[in-house]
């Protein structure tokens, strides 16, 4: 991903012993680029609650190098647990959270603790670079769905509907469902994306308009709201959203907003994608119903942050009253046209025998 | 309707000549009250255009008075018919507005210059008591839904989910839907509202959350994407929303946001309610898809009013990129349970038999 022509990575050590590692505060974007090092669990645990790093991928990532840092501290036993402890419990939501963190304790726990610093820095580069990889697949299996609709409509760029930021900020470079728009841009296909604001954080507003407008991808902001309009109107050729979770029958949890859309998707027949990498796919759960939704503060609804008139970053609050936020719905599977991963366009059955196929 | 305890209307003659007439400029909302007088056509269409009243009812009373102002600058045929026509234009969708004016020209235009004025007063005042009685009629038949939702589940008030403000601030005097929850609270039934935000101008989260507060109705504000989880939860018992155009099949035309709201309605079997005066159903029209779309301006979704940190009003801004802002959408008839009108909780075919009625 490239901004003002420079090639970055969300997350980056900043050098070969990992002293620290530099991520992006994106509480602060569009407005400000701004990389902020952490070189400690606690730094860890407080950028992933606080979401300076969001998306589950990033997440993922970002708590491989909490690890690290652990192991650099105290790589006993006892050390290695405690930190593992407060970062799995650092945001309840994202499955990549545990399933980093349980590959990096995989790989620590049978070495002896003087072993386990370089092995931690070795297998946290390879999560990473891994995530890369996959997301790379996932845009370009995705690239063949928008490929396919403008060869059937050609007479105007393909109308993509999105949700949330899926994009190289979620994970470590290219994005999930945003991969397969900045492929088909660069494969020479007219993509037009609209960008639902995805309130109440507006990730939508704030940081996948900031990354299309960067790789030059045409794209239009829109209240959540209007996604019901556009599609009953037939301007959205396809959505195509990220997921936090999907569970073993295909329902996906996802940024509160997304079953709106899927709702209205499947009320005209617009063809409804959910992009994932299996890190994503989690079997032993069965059902949406069974995920915890997790309340955030109810300020996030309240105060809303922006650019204020003067070019500072500020914030205003749009009611006196109390609310309630939740920050995540589940879309059912059978509102899911297909799954978007790193083995191709999938349905249901191939979903789970993939998922199979790896464990194999 | 009562502000700290004191009974208001929201447009009210200063005199009995109406050499004005006092209304609130609801932009301010709810950070102040502040009342601001119309005397002029050119007055009337500012404060319907930039939204100064809004609210189909309110419109409707509104454009009337500004048609006794046309009275008296000019009450010729031609002064009239000039006035008509800038106000017609002043907000595209609102089919209240075209039918207070025509009220009026109804009464006017058959006589003379002279009588023109004394009979512009006495039809507008007429307008305004008659959507008051309509509003308590809509009020109490609607109190009948919620009591009904009570008697089955006495365990917890009833959870209504509203969309937008329908509330006396966009009527003359108790609102439409609102009116529903006001009476049943003041009956004691048990009630806690979900007030969707109601983006982009966060009419839910400035007034319907404002006057809810004011008459001590419990509530809860929620980014509009939250709907679906809640209804998904079990955390809906019905939804009721006002209407800015019902045509002939029963196709609403409301604020954007609200077919989404009815698609999970359906989907989770939460009865869906829109309440209207017979003023705003058009057999005109025979389906939602004939109804243009107001298209306003995109710094509506751009730039969020609210409240700062230092209590002044100011605005922040969202994104750097463009957006489009529908202002409205179309909930299809087979997602509405049931209309509450003036005449009571009808189905469709009641709806249009009840307009044939009026009409004989």
């Amino acid at each position: 991903m490239k901004i003002n022509g420079v090639s970055y990575r969300s997350i980056t050590p900043v050098d070969a012993q990992v002293s620290a590692v530099n991520v992006i505060d994106q509480r602060l974007l569009p407005w400000e680029l701004k990389f902020v090092p952490l070189a400690s669990v606690e730094d860890t645990v407080t950028a992933i609650h606080d979401m300076w790093v969001r998306g589950a991928p990033l997440i993922g990532a970002t708590a491989a190098y909490g690890l690290v840092f652990a192991a650099r501290r105290d790589p006993t036993d006892a050390g290695l647990a405690a930190a593992y402890k407060v970062l799995v419990e650092s945001r309840p939501t994202a499955v990549n959270l545990k399933w980093a963190l349980d590959q990096m304790m995989a790989t620590l726990s049978p070495l002896s603790s003087a072993d386990r610093l370089a092995a931690a820095i070795k297998r946290a580069q390879e999560i990473c670079d891994e995530d890369v990889a996959l997301n790379k697949s996932i845009g370009n299996h995705g690239k063949s769905i928008i490929e396919a609709l403008y060869k059937k409509n050609p007479d105007r760029p393909v109308q993509i509907m999105t949700h949330c930021n899926t994009g190289w900020l979620a994970t470590v470079d290219y994005g999930t469902a945003i991969a397969t728009m900045y492929m088909a841009h660069d494969a020479g296909i007219p993509v037009h994306v609209w960008v639902s604001e995805t309130r109440p954080r507006n990730q939508g507003a704030f940081l996948t308009a900031y990354e299309l407008g960067q790789h030059g991808v045409p794209h239009t902001v829109i209240a959540d709201n209007a996604a019901g309009l556009l599609m009953q109107r037939g301007q959205v050729d396809m959505c195509i959203v990220g997921a936090d979770r999907v569970t073993r029958n295909g329902d996906t949890c996802n940024k509160v907003g997304t079953y709106l859309k899927a709702l209205a998707a499947k009320a005209h027949n617009v063809p409804f994608y959910v992009a994932l990498p299996y890190t994503t796919f989690d079997p032993q759960i069965e059902a949406g119903s069974q995920i915890v939704i997790e309340n955030r503060t109810p300020d996030e609804v309240i105060w809303v942050p922006g650019q204020m008139r003067d070019g500072s970053v500020g914030q205003v609050k749009i009611t006196p009253s109390n609310a309630l936020n939740p920050a995540f719905d589940v879309t059912p599977h059978h509102l899911v046209t297909a799954y978007v991963t790193e083995k191709g366009v999938q349905d249901l059955a191939a979903l789970q025998a993939g998922y199979l196929t790896k464990a194999a």
